[in-house]
C-alpha cells in the first residue's frame, strides 16, 4: 500500500477525548487553544448544544464531517483513526472538548426538515442554517456532491444498510413504495458505551428482542432517503432487534416489486449500480451475506432472494455498524472531501472468527 | 405440587439411547425385548424408516406422541423427562434403539399430504395408512382432539410460535391472507448436536445470517396449519435467522389487517382466545416479548403492535424452541392423551439470566 | 415429588422489591406493616444498615438465612423462591423495603472477626452481637449446626466452590498449607444487575481478564474456613477472572500434597466425604468438571487430577454461582433450619444447552 | 506507512488450498507444477507426511516458515497474508496440495529431541535432518539467529504467551524453576475449523472448562524453552482451559521468587528486556492486561502482580492466539527472514469491541 498521493491533509478530531484509546493518538489541546490555521478538514465528534457553538465559528474554509449523531459510538472510532494517520503523514491537532459524551441525544444534521428534527428529537433544531448547508453522507448515492461539500451529515447505521441496497431499485421504479417491510438487527455497539442495564451481559447475550418498534429514531431518516429517491412521500415498515452480538448489522428487507419485475431484475440493477463499487458487494446469485464476513472491514455485503409469495422479493444487506455504518464511512466521505483516495485508512479485511 | 391423581402411566421412550443424559434414566432394553404390556404410551424419538416399522407393530392401544422428525434435539429431551419421571412416579420402559440417530432427514407426520411430504423431504412416504390416524399435535388449538388421538405428530418450533397467534387471527378473519411475512429468529441448538461446521462456536458467535431462504422444511406445516384455518390455500413468506445463542425462538410476523380491523381487535381476540392458558401469555399491551423470558420453559409470550403503515400491524412470539417448540409441547400432549394434568412436569420457570 | 411432610411453613421474603420477577410472588407488605406472628423464617435480602436494625427487630423465635452480602443478585433469587412456593404450601409474608439495593458494600455476617471486617469492607461493623450469634451456612460442612441456628450468614460463591473439596482435605491433612493456589473463574453475574460500563455487553463478550487480584472481598471469608479445618492461619493465593458468560463458577485450585499422600488418597478422601450427598457430587476418575453440567442446578461437580510436577495435585470444582453460590445454598440451609427435606425446591435439573 | 525497502521479498504459501479466504489471493498451481525459481521463501502449511518429502525437496536456498503444527488454524492465516501482500509488492506462488488438511495430528519442527516427538505425538519423526537445521521461531528472544535462519519451526500459541514473560526472568535468575504453575485460558480457534461435537455453540457458549490437564501437547514444547534458558531441567504445572470466546489466548502464571526478589524486580527485567519491543507491552504497574485489548493483533501485553503469600509472584500475559499465537508471528519471523521490516503486514490494531 503505497501513499498515492504526496499531498498532506492536516485532520482535527473535535471531540477526541471521548475517546477511550486516546492514548494512541497526538497530543490534544483544548478548543480554545487550537490553532485551526494548520487543519484542513474536521471530524466532530462532539455532544449537542457545543456541536453547534463550535461549528459556527470554524473558520469556513474547513472540511467538516459530523458523527455528533452517532451516540457516544464515537468511541470505536479510535482504531480507524489510528491506521488512517498511519497510511497518511497527516499532522493532526485534537481538540479536547473535556465533557465525557453524554447520553442525551445529540444534535445532528440528517434531516432536513427542521420540523421533523423537532417532532423525532423533542427539541427545537439550533443551527437551521448549518442545517440547509449540510449534505447527507451517504457515500456510494451522493458521492459527487459529497466531494464538494463542506459539512457532510454521516449517516445511521440502519439507514445506510437500507438506503445502498433500496436507493438504486426504488430509482429504477422495481419496487412498489407502499409496502416496504424492513426487520433489521443490529449487534449491541450501536448503543453506545452508556452504562444501562439494558446493555449488560447478562441481559443481551443467550437472548433477543425487538425494540423501539415503530418509533426509532432512524425511521424519518430512512424514509427522507427513500421519498427522495421515489420523489414521493414513502412510509416503511421498520422493526429493529437487539443480537448478542458486539458488531453487525443485517437489514432483511420484504417489498413487493413492479408489476412485471422480477429478481433478476433487481438483481442487474444492484450489479450495474455497485460494480465498481469497491466497499458495496453484490454477492454470487443463491451466497447469503453473513454478517461475520463484512466485521471489522468498511464493506456491504448485500443479495436478492425471490420469495415464495409471487411478486415479492427479500433483499439483504450486511454491514458492520461500527464501520460503514459510523467511522468508516466518515472517513471515507473525508478522504473525498480532501481530495485524496477513497479508500484509504479504509482497507482492513473482515476479521473472522 | 401435589400429584393431583393417583393414576399410573407407564411411559416408554423409542429412541432412549440416542440421549447424552440417559444416565439419569431407568435401564434400556432392545426394542425387540420389550415387553410392551406394562406400557401406556411411547414417545418416538427414532429415525426414520425404523420409526415406520415399529409404530405398525405397537399394539393398538397405546397412545404415541411423534418427535422424530425434531432432528437430533430429542436429545435435549432429557432433562424434561428426568423431571417428568419425578413428577409421576411411573412405570417406564426405555426401549433401546442402537443406531445412533443420523444426519438423514427423518421421516414424519406432520404433513397430511404425501404428496407434499414427498415435494419437500425428496422421498417416498412410507406409511401413509398411519398418517391418515395422525393428528397434529398444536396443543391449545386442538386439545380436545388431542385428547381422543392415537397418534399425535408433535409440530416443528417455528410452526409452533408462527401458529399460536395466527390461527385465532385468521379464523376470526382479522388478517389478509395474501401478504403474510414471517421474519423468524432461532437459536442453534435447533440445528441438533450434528457436528457440522457451520455450527461451530467460531462460526455463529458474533454473528448473524438468514437461511433455508424460501425453502426451510416447516414451510409446508406451516402453510397447512394456516391453510386449514383460513378455508383456503396460504402462502406465507418465511425466512429463518441463525442467531448466536443455544436456545430460543421469535417470530417477528407483518401481516395486512383486514379493512376496518384495529390492533386493538387482534389483542382482543388474542386475548380471549387465550386468557385460561396456562402456557401461552399475551403480554400488556406495549410490552415487548424477549426470548429471555421464555428460555428453558414452556410459555409462549407473545404481542401485537401497531405498524407505520396504515392498516398493518406486527405481531411478535417468542417461545423456547427446545421446550414449547419441542419436548415440552410433546409431554403436553401425552399428558393430555392419557389423562393426567395437562401441566405435569412442565412448571419449569424461565432461567434467566 | 410428593411432599414428604404436610407441615407447613411459613415464610417471608425481607427485600423482595428488589426482585425484577416479583410479579411472580404473593403480595407484598411494608415491612412496617408486616405480621410477623404468621411467619416461620425469613430470608433477608436487604441492604447494609437496613438489615442491621430490621433484624434486630425481629421476634427471637424467627429463623433467618442472610443474604444481604450477596450484591444485588439477589434479584436471581426469584425463579428459586417462585418453585419453593410451588413445592411447599406455605404462607409467604413479603415485606417491602422500598429503597433500591444500592451499588453499596453490605453489611454481613460472615466474617467472625468484626476487625476483619473493618479491615476488607473499609467501615465499622454495625451489629457485633448479632456477629457473635451467626452461623457460617457452609451446608454441607456444617449441617449440624445450620439445622439448630437461628442466624446463618449465606456463603459467597467463590468461597463455596473452594471450601466444599479443600475443606475435607485440610482436616485429614493430606496437603500443604502454605502454598494453596486458587485460579478461579466466575460468570458476570456474579457481580449483580447494577450497571455498570465494566459489565456491558460489549466490554464482556469475547474476552477475558483477571480482576480483584490479591484484593478480592471473598479472601477473608476463604482464609477463615480453611483456617478453622487446618486450626492454624492458612494464606492462600487467590485469582478471580471474569468470563464470559452470565452463570457458572469453576475454581481450579493447585496444591502441594502432604509428604507420602497421592491424588489417590485425595479422591478417595472426597468419596467417602461426599458420597452420602445429594448435591456434591465427585466425578469418576479422569472426568473433568464442565460448568455447563451444572448450570441452573445446585450441584458442586468436582474431581482431583495428578499434577506432572511430582508431588501435587490439581483439585476443579463447579457450581452455579447463582445456586449452590447463592440462593440454591440460601434455600438449602432454610431447609434444615425449619425441618423439612433438604432438597426441597432445590431439584432443577442443569439447563444444557 | 511508507514501504520502507524496495526490495521485491517473492512468497510462496505451501498449503494455501486449506483457506477458505483463498480467493483472496492469487492463483494456486499444483506443487509439482510450481516453480520455484522465482520465489524467496515459503510458509509452510501442510499436513504431516507431505510436508517432510515437500521441504526435503525443496531448494536449499529457500527460506521456510513452518505453521504445519498448526491444525487447520493455518486457515486463520488468509487476512493477515492478504494485508501483507498488500503492503509488499511481492510474487506469490501458492502451491496447491488437494488433500484438505486432515485432522491428525501434525509433524512439526518444534520439539528438538526426536525421541521427545515420538513419546508426545505417538509417531515417529520422519525429518531428523530437517530438524537439526530447525530453529524455534520466538522472535523476541531468538531475533538474530531467526535473521540467519534457513528452516523456523513457529511457535505455538501456548508457549508463546508464556515464554515471553518468562524466558527473561529464568535467564535472570529471578523465579524458582520448581514450582511454576500455568492456568492457561483460551479461545475456541485454537481448536481449528475441525467440525467437532466438542467444538459447536452449544457446547461452548455459557460455559468452561479445563482440558488435556497435564497431557496438551504444548508441555514439551514449554519445557523446551524455559529448561535451555535455565540451563537444567524444568517441569512445569500447564493446565488450558477453553473459553466462550473465538479468540484470545491468557496465562496466569504463579511463580516462587528467588530469596530476595520482589515484584519490583520482575517488573524492572520485563521492562528493560522489552522496552525496545515494538509488540511485547509491559503494561503500567497494577493495569491488569485483558485479552480484548490485543484482539486481531501481534500484540502481547503482560503485567506482574504480587501475591498474598509472601515470596510468589502473579505474572499475566494476553495474545491473540491466532495472530502473535500463530500467522503474526510467522509473518514477523519471515520479515526477518527475508530482510524486511518485522512489523511489515503486522499493524493491524486490535478490534474493540
Amino acid at each position: 500500500m503505497k501513499a498515492e498521493s504526496d499531498k498532506l491533509v492536516r485532520i482535527g478530531v473535535l471531540g477526541a477525548s471521548g475517546y477511550t484509546g486516546s492514548e494512541n493518538l497526538p497530543d490534544m489541546v483544548a478548543i480554545k487553544d487550537a490553532d485551526f490555521s494548520n487543519v484542513d478538514a474536521v471530524f466532530c465528534c462532539l455532544p449537542h448544544g457545543t456541536t453547534q457553538e463550535i461549528i459556527k465559528a470554524l473558520p469556513k474554509r474547513l472540511k467538516i464531517v459530523d458523527l455528533s449523531a452517532v451516540r457516544l459510538s464515537s468511541f470505536y472510532f479510535t482504531v480507524l483513526l489510528f491506521h488512517y494517520f498511519c497510511y497518511r503523514s497527516c499532522v493532526s491537532v485534537h481538540l479536547c472538548e473535556n465533557r465525557k459524551l453524554s447520553e442525551m441525544v445529540l444534535q445532528d444534521f440528517r434531516l432536513r426538515s427542521v420540523d421533523e428534527y423537532e417532532e423525532w428529537y423533542g427539541q427545537p433544531h439550533r443551527a437551521p442554517d448549518l442545517q440547509k448547508e449540510a449534505l447527507y453522507g451517504l457515500t456510494e448515492v451522493l458521492r459527487d456532491e459529497i466531494r464538494n461539500a463542506r459539512l457532510v451529515a454521516n449517516p445511521g447505521c440502519y439507514p445506510t444498510s437500507i438506503q445502498i441496497p433500496l436507493v438504486p431499485l426504488i430509482k429504477a421504479n422495481l419496487i412498489d413504495l407502499r409496502n416496504i417491510i424492513i426487520d433489521a438487527k443490529s449487534g449491541v455497539s450501536g448503543a453506545g458505551r452508556g452504562a444501562k442495564e439494558a446493555n449488560l451481559y447478562t441481559e443481551i447475550a443467550e437472548g433477543i428482542h425487538s425494540y423501539g418498534i415503530t418509533k426509532h429514531r432512524h425511521v424519518p431518516e430512512i424514509e427522507q432517503g427513500l421519498s427522495d429517491c421515489a420523489h414521493s412521500k414513502v412510509t416503511v415498515s421498520f422493526t429493529p432487534h437487539l443480537m448478542p452480538m458486539s458488531r453487525g448489522m443485517q437489514s432483511t428487507i420484504y417489498v413487493e416489486m413492479a408489476p412485471g419485475t422480477t429478481t433478476e431484475d433487481l438483481y442487474q440493477e444492484l450489479r450495474s449500480s455497485y460494480e465498481d463499487e469497491e466497499f458495496v458487494v453484490l454477492l454470487d446469485k443463491g451466497a447469503t451475506p453473513h454478517t461475520r464476513n463484512v466485521r471489522g472491514s468498511n464493506y456491504c455485503f448485500m443479495n436478492v432472494f425471490p420469495d415464495r409469495i409471487p411478486g415479492r422479493a427479500i433483499i439483504i444487506s450486511v454491514i458492520d455498524n461500527l464501520v460503514k455504518g459510523a467511522s468508516g464511512q466518515a472517513i471515507q466521505n473525508l478522504n473525498l472531501m480532501v481530495g485524496i483516495p477513497e479508500n484509504t485508512g479504509l482497507l482492513y479485511q473482515p476479521l473472522f472468527p
